[in-house]
């Protein structure tokens, strides 16, 4: 369904760039959940523009939450979240109304909604509305994590530059939620960062790859044949703009191995069936076999470029060249890390309910 | 759900490896649409195990249609497909019941199932049941050719070997929906054919990568955020068996480049907006904007090998090394892009029903 | 969805009366159960015409169940169950392809099928089509007659004659699901047979009232708001032909009522919580409270008698008039109790997984 | 799914009584529908406790529309609609925590949420949240209109009073639209308060019957078999507190006609087919037919009331006796009529733009 993903746990989002609010509301999380709003607030952080190397629009996410929660806990009917947006000036987007940014989603919405769209700021397909989902996404992971599962994500690959491989997971994941910018291998962060700013004074921006790692989610999830938990996380991961692809486990490069070096050997692990490598990302037949979900999502880099680009005017049907100044994020794939945490926990959250009731977050 | 995907229009599967039937049930397809049955045998031919690089056993795929066609149309109501299972020897694979072969579904089956599952040749997970995905997806990709859109899959990469990039689209997949093995570049078929036979001579097995392209879809045809036309495609993606990756477009490609290197600027072309270049493959902001839709995915190495593993016998939960002996597929990558082809189709009749109702593909 | 009904166990049902097959999937119900073809059988049975009060079209619904059952118990994946339509002529109905049979589908679905549809016999409209529905509910019926949960339907009231009230539950259920014409005061039976023929004899049909009794279903299912336990019962009650009223409890006797009359008080009962009274139907605020579900239907005369009507034909666009000769079941309401049966058992298997998960039915 | 109804265009409602906001999420309307506030307004004050005959509750319901709607106009992205709740006084409820009232959700709530529901006011389950239904359905109502397609409710029944029968429809339709007491013939609103206010005067409260046409509707809409027209609206129908039943056309009525009495015969009238009768309210074999719908809903009466009534405390576990003070809503049924007509206009919404496309509104 457009806006609202999910079977059991269902999430709606809402809200354009200039609007009032944008949100979210889950539906189905089971009764008696911890919400900490604490940890909303520190995932809504880690996901906002931090002003060095993105775009100066400031904002406060500061969020309410306005049904289904009750004295810190969840009822078990929808939860609904609103977060303001304060720093609006509708006038800043006014030449791209018509004018296509190549890459964007201008022309397609045009398209779709034949003009009545509201392109302030990107509109309902403003990287803003992934505040909302970061928000629903934080109270699932927070859940998630009092059952024993964690979710991380590092910035794999940015500008060209790689962080390290993941080592120790559980160590690695919380290292990563405390970050401000996700990449293990602290030296990179500062090359990281100099290429973005350089990417930048050109006017240019970057892409990445990011990779999420998953402990303690339980074996038996998931419903082949179209249900796999594979083309779940998929299915969600494409809803976060720039994600032009995913892999899972050794994903692309297991196209060039052999079966003998991609399958996954076996064996018992005090009393508990375990495989020795995880080229498979810990899904075998689209159903969860115990071992951590591994998975990398590639990041374009921001079509918001400060370079003259051959585009059209959809309404005068011209031909035109765009050339906006201003500043922009010249990269984001150290913020959709966030994002992709908090899209993978929701996914999940529905899949447990599914397989294990209503009741079995609690 | 499950076995059952769409929402206008919808395909249920069903079947295992050794019942006595497999099939689908294609719901809400429009009413008048030609069915034609040479088309549906003409990709169960493509589909099938040669008997060379393939499996031995030999299926006839005679497909009956028991419902929802009349005259060789459709009537609007329900299509049944099914096909029998003819080549059967169940106690071929009595050995694996326990033991689980590594990176199979055997294991998580046994999670999920709880040992009530059909092990016999793979059951419900056996690739034998895409058959059945491809006899649904071949009345859906005719209906599509009969409203301009065209799809056709090429053996972008296997056992190391690369195919040629695709050139002219629509002759390209003309080209692709008639050869056997389908490679753009005929002297690479030799060549990975040499490499599949001595990957499989030592008891081995290959993946790969295959590309798709899909030509004359409409503009505007999406759901964002959640349904996507890129989420749609790779939920549907994952459920092919060894598909371990997705990417539209440059995809994991696009994670180096820069913003001015990954744009498609825009220009007119006979009064319609184009792409010079098209780098995101056809969808922006989850929507088609027109251009050709282009996807790879990530095929692994079939998970039979017959070299020895070490795994377990989930019964007794004792290690144990599994050594199958006889012959399996050592690669599937160039059946599986009739699959590919079939589930791309299955998912735009759906996408292109939504969007512009119930009867638009008569 | 159209012929897919559910969320965690979902039926997917298809065919034409003059088809070779009808059938249906039943997909997502727990692995392990017991499949007793016996009772599938003794179900269908109590469906089929009598050949008395009935058509006399001969049915054997020799059914086969061809995918996901093995050693007679369910595996976890789509359960397939076919009924071949043996006793098929269709030059029978040949005459109404195109001349609308007042308050029948046949001008409907020309609307919809724009001709295309299969006519003869009704095509996926016929009543024939809940033999499927009826197989897929016996097993989902038998399983959760293994949970404690038991259902039964009687002839409430047939063409003005009623039947006594409900006594005590579970011996009144297990007394209808032994009888052909399912009437718990036996003398009943026979009032309403002649009532039946007379109204045969003079080519016309009579309706009736069916109510159905669930006992032992859990207190706490149901998905406030949309997903009522009300609203699913009655959202598959009117897929059976003929219904055109569901009502809970009291239903539409409670409109004249005061609060004071209507409200059932509460006791404890050996240490549960229950009601004195149950005019509620088992049902509050659209969550099960334990007691026995309640529900009565409307069935309208079968549309088909042999008086002339004033109709259209719907070709030619000219008035005319209908007079059909032969025979055709003046009543379907003794028969139609027993789809009612299997559709209440369908969407309660489907809300207790959707509740307490996947593999609560087991 | 819980909270939300649709498919094509889908509405999600939140809040509870003593909540900070209720409100409806509504996605999937095409852009460019005109949204009237006024109208909207206009359906709240009709929905609104009047102080004379309901709870002194004082609500203003003034809401907003914080996403989804620019200059007037849907946008095609989710359209969000806040109600604060103004007058709060979370105290007055505060007894019927652990006493259930019976009839009342608070007991199956407590079953389903384990103790972590918000029980004050009712929590989720208040009549309070069907505002949020009148605001989204207001929205679709007004657009039906501007495709020709009129909804009218009417109180068919109150206190044992019967309303005149539906005479021409347009101008009852017209007339009801402005009624703040939605009775067709005028002496009988006079006849039915004193009724009500009686029987609050003894502390009791009142039912009735609900009776919706629906003009306009093109033919050959609805998904036979499961996702009939019938199907759907009674599917949302019961989520409106205190409905017990529905019926179409003639409803339970039918059951004692004879075949020749019940069916509708069909003739030409200005080029067009339409029927003589309209038994079969608008609807047959679940697909509409262009005439008139026409439904029923039977409404029980207010489980609140005002005398001494036998429960139990569920956290006690002890019998107990339950005697409000205080004054509540001795009949709904006069405003549940406007939450009827919101409801039917979202799933008419649906139906529509799932068969002719994610446009057909504009």
């Amino acid at each position: 369904m457009k806006n609202t993903f999910g079977t059991s746990v269902a999430v709606t989002i809402f809200g354009e760039s200039h609007g009032e609010y944008i949100g979210a509301v889950i539906d189905g999380l089971a009764p008696g959940i911890d919400v900490k709003e604490e940890y909303i607030q520190h995932m809504l952080f880690l996901r906002r523009p931090d002003g060095k190397i993105s775009t100066p629009r400031k904002e406060k996410d500061e969020f309410k939450i306005v049904s289904g929660v009750l004295n810190g806990k969840t009822t078990g009917t929808p939860i609904t979240i609103l977060i303001p947006n304060e720093n609006v000036k509708s006038g800043d987007y006014s030449q791209m109304r018509t004018v296509a940014r190549p890459s964007h989603a201008d022309y397609t919405a045009e398209c779709k909604y034949h003009g009545f769209q509201d392109s302030r700021g990107g509109g309902h397909f403003s990287g803003r509305i992934t505040a909302a989902l970061v928000a629903a996404g934080a109270i699932c992971k927070y859940a998630l994590a009092q059952k024993g599962i964690a979710i991380g994500t590092h910035v794999k690959r940015c500008a060209g530059i790689s962080d390290r491989e993941f080592g120790d997971l559980l160590s690695d994941i919380h290292l990563l939620n405390q970050k401000t910018f996700a990449v293990l291998d602290e030296p990179r962060i500062e090359e990281m960062t100099q290429a973005i700013l350089e990417a930048s004074a050109s006017g240019d921006s970057v892409g990445g790859v990011l990779e999420t790692a998953i402990t303690g989610m339980p074996e038996g999830v998931g419903e082949p044949w179209f249900d796999s938990v594979e083309g779940l996380l998929a299915h969600m991961m494409f809803s976060i703009p720039a994600v032009k692809g995913i892999e899972f486990g050794l994903g692309f490069s297991m196209a060039d191995k052999k079966g003998s070096q991609a399958n996954d050997p076996m064996k018992l692990e005090n009393g508990k069936i375990v495989t020795v490598t995880n080229h498979n990302g810990g899904i075998n037949g689209g159903i969860t076999n115990g071992m951590p979900i591994i998975f990398r999502t590639a990041i374009k880099p921001t079509p918001t470029i400060f370079k003259p680009q051959n585009t059209v005017d959809f309404q005068t049907m011209t031909e035109t060249v765009l050339e906006p100044k201003g500043r922009h994020d010249p990269a984001i794939v150290h913020r959709a890390r966030v994002v992709q945490d908090a899209a993978a926990a929701i996914v999940l959250c529905d899949a447990l309910a599914l397989r294990f009731g209503t009741d079995w977050l609690r």
